[in-house]
C-alpha cells in the first residue's frame, strides 16, 4: 500500500488495474468521447463495475451521476498517478530477440518509458545500434546509469544471466527491475523487482479453451 | 464466469490468479517442499492470504489446518484446470523479433504450449526456421491450423497487420488468440481474445517509483 495524494492509502490491485483504465480511456479519448460509465470503463478493462468505482474513488470522485467521468480529465489524473507525465530513461540489458523486441516495441516510448541505453555481454552486438540506441557493454552499465539519471532497468537475458545482471543494476544503482527472464532473481530490500512470465495469458486461455472442449458453458472471454 | 467441476462458478479473478499459483508451487516443488501454509503461497504470488483461500476453495478445500496445502496435489490440480495436463498446439504469426522471441520463450513450451507452426507475411523469411519450426507463409494458415489441429493463435505482427490475421486465424478454425500487437482487434463472438501489454509492468514500477522519488513512504513493492 502506498499513500495517495489526498492521504489515503492505495491497494496493490487497485494500482495494478491503473494501467489498464488507462488503455480503455486512451481509446475512448481516440474515439473522441468525453464522457464515460463506469459499466462501459468496467467492460472496456475486464473488471466489474463496482470495482470500477471503488478503484476511481482512491483518487477523488471524479463520476457525475447520469453523466459519467470526464475521459480526459480522468485520463490526465491516472496519467499522473503512474508517472506518466514525464520520461523515464531505462536501460534494456539482454540483445536477444526478446530485449530487440523490446527496444523496438512501440508501446514504452508512447506511454513515456524512453530507452537510453541497451547493454549486452556479446562484443560482437556492441557498437551496433537497435532504433538508433547504441548497444553498449553489459561492463559500462554503471556509467550509463549515472550519466543518463537511469532509475529503471529491463533485463531481457536468459535465465542464467539473469541475476548478475540485476547485480550489477543494482549496484549502478537501478532501484526498479522489470524481469523477462524466466527465472526468479534476488535484489535487497526497497528494490522494486516485477517479473513478467509471457505464459500467464496463455495458461488463462487454455483454461476457458479446456472447458469450451469439454462442452462445458462459457460466458467467461 | 465458468463452472468448475464441482458445479461452482469460478469467477474470472480467480482464474487470472491461477498461473500464480502455479508458478509459486513450481517453485516450492523445485526447493523440494511438500506442504505450504495459504499465508506462505500469498506472500509468493503477490495476493492476500484470505484472496488464496477463497481461490482455492472454488477447487475444493485442500488445506489442512496447522498443515498447509500440499504441494504437490495443488499443483497438480491447478495444472488440470488450467488444462496443462496435455500439450497444445499454437500458431504465431509474425515472425519480427517479438515473434521469434516468443519462439524461442522456453516458459512456453515447458507449461504445454508447442509452437506447432510460425508464419509470416514476407516471402524471405517463409522457409527458414526458428528452434526447427519452419516459418510458412501466412496463406497457409488454413492448412496448417487444420492439419496441425490448433486452437489457439498468438499475434505478433505490426499493428497494422493484426486484424487481417486474427480474421485468417478464426476463418481458419482458431478458437482462442493471444494480441501481442499494439492494437485492439475486434473478433466474432465465441472467440475468446486475451491481449498482453508488454508496458503495462511497467507502469506499475513507474507509480511506485514515482512516489519513491517524491519522498512518499514505500512499504509496497
Amino acid at each position: 500500500m502506498v499513500g495517495s495524494p489526498s492521504g489515503q492509502s492505495i491497494p496493490e490491485a487497485t494500482v495494478s488495474r491503473l494501467p489498464l483504465y488507462l488503455r480503455s480511456l486512451q481509446e475512448l479519448m481516440d474515439e473522441e468521447l468525453s464522457t464515460v460509465s463506469s459499466e462501459r470503463l468496467a467492460e472496456m478493462a475486464g473488471v466489474n463495475a463496482a470495482k470500477v468505482r471503488k478503484d476511481l474513488s482512491y483518487f477523488g470522485s471524479y463520476g457525475t451521476r447520469g453523466v459519467g467521468y470526464d475521459v480526459e480529465y480522468l485520463l490526465l489524473h491516472i496519467r499522473r498517478e503512474l508517472g506518466l507525465t514525464h520520461d523515464w530513461p531505462c536501460v534494456i540489458a539482454g540483445m536477444g530477440n526478446l530485449g530487440q523486441a523490446l527496444a523496438n516495441y512501440g508501446g514504452f516510448s508512447d506511454r513515456g518509458f524512453v530507452i537510453a541505453a541497451l547493454v549486452d555481454a556479446n562484443p560482437d552486438k556492441v557498437g551496433t545500434t537497435v532504433e538508433g540506441v547504441p548497444i553498449s557493454h553489459v561492463d559500462d552499465l554503471d556509467d550509463l546509469v549515472s550519466r543518463l539519471d537511469i532509475h529503471i532497468g529491463v533485463i531481457a537475458t536468459p535465465a542464467h544471466a539473469a541475476q548478475d545482471v540485476a547485480d550489477r543494476m543494482v549496484a549502478a544503482g537501478v532501484t526498479s527491475i522489470l524481469n523477462f527472464a524466466p527465472t526468479v532473481i534476488t535484489v535487497p530490500d526497497g528494490i522494486l523487482v516485477r517479473k513478467v512470465d509471457l505464459a500467464v495469458e496463455l495458461q488463462i486461455l487454455s483454461f476457458y479453451q479446456e472447458r469450451r472442449q469439454a462442452g462445458a458453458s462459457l460466458t467467461g472471454a
